[in-house]
């Protein structure tokens, strides 16, 4: 029903080959090319892959750009260039910096007359809605986020610089007992230590460091301490076997109560079995929303909260009333 | 940061008594009264209660007029004729006459320069959003909805008209077997039976009638025959006192592939114990997007597919950005 949107790929990491994948699910897009930074030459794909430096040649041949680098330095740095000239969208997770990210991009899109949706994918994104939904149905209720089983990367970086660990692999895991508690309505209030346990699986170079690793991963402050926390050693084969893979996912639960004594929950939950494919997955989806900003007439930068989600499928107002209401 | 938003609600239900309920806790609201067919002094609330008679007078007085009538009657006489004179929201709830209601209200408040918002709740609604979110971010994937548990008024009614009952109560079951092996990815493909199972409660005018009673539902083509069904009986005291609540409650449950191998599941699940106070916890929150709809001068019928979420919060963008992203 619309002519193809074309769109490029930003960044070819994990997100970007994830958006690669998700691209051939979905028919009415076109991948014009994927921009890379690095040598061209090394870059595995049968996509079309093209040089960072020459982005700007295709500034009229692309209607959506898929902006894939890291949020800690690759989008503050792309995205402000790019939405000069492009329509983007991208999932930038840095939750204390996202108004000012917001701000500096709303500002280029403006004057340049461009749309960028920020902050797409699960949280940010899909979990933000769920808390905005918990928010506004209740407005005297609770709303509690949990994220696991999945690998956080920020833990497993900071037990990889413990004096001999050779690896680590860190995962959170939501507290069953808590959950129960919220979905009985306990409406607990919660420190961060009873919402998650952390599973570590480390690699020492040498077995008989064990102990002091352990004591030393278990007292590390505002990381560790005061968490339920199991250290679990292991070889580096092993670690590479078991735990190379990139699980996540989570529940955002809202309680409320109607009426003093009715109560009622609100859970929405994801178990991914590859984060950023997932992640992906979502961002193509809202690819759709931003092309049809741009079509409006639209400018600026936006979030997932200024989105109807009609805009994310490819089918009429008509067919999803009909299919779907 | 609004002008309070004038409200009214038309018929004094379920629904519309948990409207009445859930204005208490949306300070933003100034609920100008509650229009009924009925005689205004055999009404017991502390709201103002106006003839529906008069419903015109207030023409300039209402921002948006809660639509509270039933499904199959009142609200396809009620929304046409408020349509013409008032911003409103329903939940009309006849699936397969969605398309048809939606057009023919559309038509009228495209005319009346009104915007009317239908079919919002829980399901049509919040299922909704759900659905057209597992088939947009999992184009080949698969979306399954369950109901229950909870009281189908349908079901009952039909126990109801059995031969010697004096009085039933029906609940839906979702099937848990079901549900694990759709979250262990197995996708089978379901028949209907196969997803729900039936509990009932009946109370007989005569207990030796037990066994034919049960046979007659057992084998009640549509409603029971191939489900797994199971048949209580009881006294009438017993019903009013354990089976005169309206709980209810359901999941979507959308799973996909990407890279062939990597299975994800979404879920969104409800677990109510008012469906009529939730649906209205609801529809309140909604009725802050259709409000915003008309300021932004937009006229016709819509659905919750048009609605960006943060027009449902009394806050700015900057606040939602910053607190919910
Ligand atoms: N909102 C959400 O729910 C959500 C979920 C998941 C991820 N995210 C965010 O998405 C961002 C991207 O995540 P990611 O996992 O794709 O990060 P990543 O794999 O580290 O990729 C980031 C960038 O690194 C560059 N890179 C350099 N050398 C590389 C190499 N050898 N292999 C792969 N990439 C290389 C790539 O750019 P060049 O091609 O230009 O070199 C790539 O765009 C992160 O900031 C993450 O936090 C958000
Ligand atoms: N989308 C969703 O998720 C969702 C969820 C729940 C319900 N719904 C729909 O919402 C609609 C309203 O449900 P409801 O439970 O509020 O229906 P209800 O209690 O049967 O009320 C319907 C109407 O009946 C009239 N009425 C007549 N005599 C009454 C009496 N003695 N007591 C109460 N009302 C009386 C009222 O209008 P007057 O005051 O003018 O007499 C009232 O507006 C239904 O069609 C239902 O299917 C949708």
């Amino acid at each position: 029903m619309y002519s193809k949107i074309r769109v490029g790929i930003v960044g070819y990491g994990n997100l970007g080959k994830g958006v690669e994948l998700a691209l051939n699910n979905n028919p009415d897009f076109e991948l014009i090319g994927i921009f890379t930074r690095r040598n061209i030459d090394d870059i595995d794909s049968n996509s079309n892959i093209i040089s960072f430096n020459k982005v700007l040649d295709y500034k009229d041949k692309i209607d959506v750009m898929f902006l894939c680098g890291g949020s800690a330095k690759d989008l503050p740095e792309q995205c402000p260039k790019l939405a000069e000239h492009f329509n983007t969208i991208d999932s930038y997770d840095n939750h204390k910096n996202i108004p000012n990210y917001f701000n500096m991009i709303d500002n280029i899109a403006k004057k340049s007359n461009k749309v960028s949706l920020i902050s797409v994918g699960w949280d940010p994104g899909l979990f933000s809605l769920n808390r905005l939904l918990a928010q506004t149905i209740f407005p005297n209720g609770q709303c509690y986020t949990f994220w696991g089983k999945g690998v956080s990367q920020g833990h497993s970086d900071a037990i990889r610089r413990i004096k001999g660990v050779k690896n680590a692999v860190q995962y959170t895991i939501p507290s069953e007992k808590t959950i129960e508690e919220i979905k009985a309505g306990k409406n607990p209030s919660l420190k961060k230590e009873d919402m998650h346990k952390r599973v570590c699986y480390v690699v020492p170079y040498d077995f008989e460091d064990k102990d002091r690793i352990e004591k030393e991963i278990k007292s590390m402050p505002n990381y560790f301490q005061g968490f339920d926390t199991t250290v679990h050693f292991i070889t580096e084969e092993d670690l590479i076997k078991n735990h190379s893979k990139m699980p996540h996912g989570g529940r955002v639960i809202g309680t409320g109560t109607t009426n003093k004594k009715h109560k009622h929950v609100m859970e929405f939950s994801l178990s991914l079995e590859d984060n950023p494919e997932f992640t992906a997955s979502v961002v193509v989806a809202f690819a759709r929303a931003i092309y049809r900003l741009a079509l409006d007439g639209k400018k600026g930068a936006f979030t997932v909260f200024d989105i109807p989600l009609g805009y994310l499928s490819p089918k009429t107002g008509e067919e999803l009333r009909k299919e779907l209401l």
